[in-house]
């Protein structure tokens, strides 16, 4: 049986390891971390992703390479392509890589994207703020995630501030200003294409994010089925352009039934964990699935699920698995402020028992809070 | 979190490993075998059930201790059960451990067996004959499995022959005759208690076996309430006499619309293999829960499965995957005629689209043979 080699070892890596060995599959992972969480269930290489050599005997061990990580560099990647098969590849790599050159390929493919320009000097964020207007979000090209390397701008007298804050990185990973969207809604497409071009989606999801960081998720989202279908035909252009294989996100601001893009992260996605539960098959499953060549599995939904984020430190398990169709995963990480820890999904048949359940889980954990939003969305259902 | 010790290493324990490393759980294995299928995901220490030095280092590594194979020597559970919670305990362990102590319980519980008598002698043999009746099955006390250890007297003059076969082992496993019995359909029930007294049973589960060996499982089984309530109710009455912890099966005989019990295993068992994609919590999961004392997880069906064993060796995956509701299972053995080195699962939302699945892939590969008594069980489904 193959063996697949993940760079990266975190809690994708680690979901991606244990929906493939019930398969058969072997995994090897690269992490720069000792305790990097996928090493519980896959065996970890310790090295830096720019390591040559480290490379070299990593390529040495496996079948074919994929990603829990995009922001790997892009020498890396070609080294490894080099000796075995690499998925994604590299234009998908590259363009997820950088904010301005994702933004250019959505707007020339069709797929509507806020108001964006790049940003080099403190003369061109002036330019840029005169034509996005404010409010706008001042973003880093590269290497942000989980909100990270962003300053939102609300008004003319805080451009100063963004620059103060984020200028010196004009010149190391770059900065673009988005325009900021006062969306009604944020919807992700998780998506899957084989190496033969078959291409799938899931249901859309709805995401629901604090401090930049997602918070919790609900799938299938109800949606205006025009809209759903718009969402996914951007997938499927973009999957198409870039020659896609493996399963990535497509996040989306929607406001008054129109959708923006706002990025794609060409990986397995936090927005697609409750796909382990919810769905006939699982977003790690189907990227393995597609990586190695293997018929894809149904997307359909089963039921409804809500997945909730922990961030920082996990709580105790109990309040969730007491709940009927409650599922508890803990990545086995060290707490700390900010670092996804562990996640919920919480399933049911109808909206109605997912909103009983959620509430609470919600109660028992003393997290209304994160679950109000999500019984909000469930709105009437719950009764 | 805690670290769960697992006694055996086959395809058993690198379930349970894989459905409890998502919760946060470490795991510990114990085998002989240096290529113990569970080792792919869990830490193996090599070393034999019976090595007391073996079984101190284990219980210093692991919070609670359970099996994958109940035939652990009962000296090597109280070792252990000295120093860590072990579940299931002792009593249970024993009884199903020896089928006259099974059958004999069976009884006193008011749980219907067909007729059965011990057999220490030739001449007890003819004095067991002479009560069961012919055609019998002769078998070995301990130690039989997947139909090891069993000779079937058709008539009364291969009496003779089955002695020539096992009359050996009447002094040292025990022998016991059964009443051979015509059955309609063979059914078993997976259950699971809680630390706490809760019980909770998954829909009952149609078996065929070939040779002896599970060849296929449906679930849930087409069945009049009042016998799988029956079913039900001997699994619980089992249950809470052996203050049983964790999952069990109890596997019967139907006939007539009567149940006759054949036999329990006290642990995961290969006819819930269909619960991983089948039902809300798997067997797997739900044993964990138990043996830590964790809330137990709804057991309710989705839609309905069947799992297909693969002995021998693996065929190949593609026409499963093919099939929306495909799932595939490899335990990473090596090939070896008559084991357990794979199953298939396929999951519909109906029986006719199991049936029309289940046809792709049997024709896909080639095993028409061992999809037919369950197509033929979907029955008028198939349209
Ligand atoms: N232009 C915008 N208008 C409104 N909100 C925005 C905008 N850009 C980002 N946000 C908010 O911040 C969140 C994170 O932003 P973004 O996806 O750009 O960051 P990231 O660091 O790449 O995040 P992730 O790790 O979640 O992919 C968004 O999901 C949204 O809630
Ligand atoms: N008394 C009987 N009458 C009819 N068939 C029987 C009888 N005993 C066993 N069989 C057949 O043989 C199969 C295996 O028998 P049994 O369950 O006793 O063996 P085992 O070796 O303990 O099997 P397993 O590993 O499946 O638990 C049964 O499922 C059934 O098909």
């Amino acid at each position: 049986m193959a063996t697949v080699g993940i760079l990266g070892g975190g809690q994708l890596a680690r979901m991606l390891a244990l929906a493939g060995i019930p398969m058969g599959l072997r995994f090897a992972v690269l992490d720069p971390a000792e305790d990097a969480c996928a090493g519980h269930c896959a065996p970890l290489q310790v090295g830096a992703y720019d390591d040559a050599a480290a490379l070299a005997a990593f390529a040495a061990r496996i079948d074919v390479a994929t990603f829990d990580f995009e922001n790997v560099p892009s020498a890396s990647a070609e080294l490894l392509a080099g000796r075995v098969p690499v998925h994604p590849g590299a234009l998908a790599l590259a363009t997820a890589q950088d904010r301005l050159a994702e933004k250019t390929l959505f707007r020339e493919l069709g797929i509507p994207v806020p108001e964006f320009a790049a940003v080099d000097t403190r003369e061109s964020l002036d330019d840029a703020v005169a034509r996005v207007g404010v409010p706008a979000v001042l973003k880093t090209r590269r290497l942000g995630y989980d909100g990270k390397g962003q300053f939102r701008i609300r008004s003319l007298d805080e451009v100063e501030a963004a620059w103060q804050a984020l200028g010196a990185q004009a010149s190391t990973v770059g900065l673009i200003l988005e325009a900021f969207v006062p969306f009604e809604r944020e919807l992700s497409v998780v998506a899957v294409r084989g190496r033969d071009g078959e291409f799938r989606t899931w249901p859309l999801t709805r995401n629901w994010h604090v401090d930049g960081v997602l918070s919790a998720s609900l799938a299938p989202a109800a949606c205006d089925p025009t809209v759903a279908g718009q969402a996914h035909a951007y997938a499927r252009l973009l999957a198409e352009r870039l020659d896609y294989v493996g399963v990535f996100a497509l996040e989306l601001f929607s406001r008054g039934g129109k959708l923006l893009a706002n990025e794609m992260a060409p990986r397995v996605h936090n927005s697609g964990h409750w796909t382990i539960e919810g769905a006939e098959t699982s977003q790690f499953e189907n990227h393995l699935r597609a990586v190695l060549g293997l018929p894809l599995g149904d997307t359909a939904a089963r039921g409804v699920s809500c997945m909730l984020n922990w961030i920082g430190e996990m709580p105790p398990a109990g309040p969730v698995l007491a709940q009927p169709g409650g599922h508890w995963h803990d990545y086995g990480k060290q707490s700390r402020a900010g670092r996804k820890v562990g996640h919920a999904t919480l399933r049911a048949d109808d909206a109605q028992a997912l909103a009983r359940a959620l509430r609470a889980a919600g109660e028992g954990l003393g997290r209304q809070a994160q679950v109000a939003p999500v019984l909000d969305a469930l709105g009437a259902a719950d009764g």
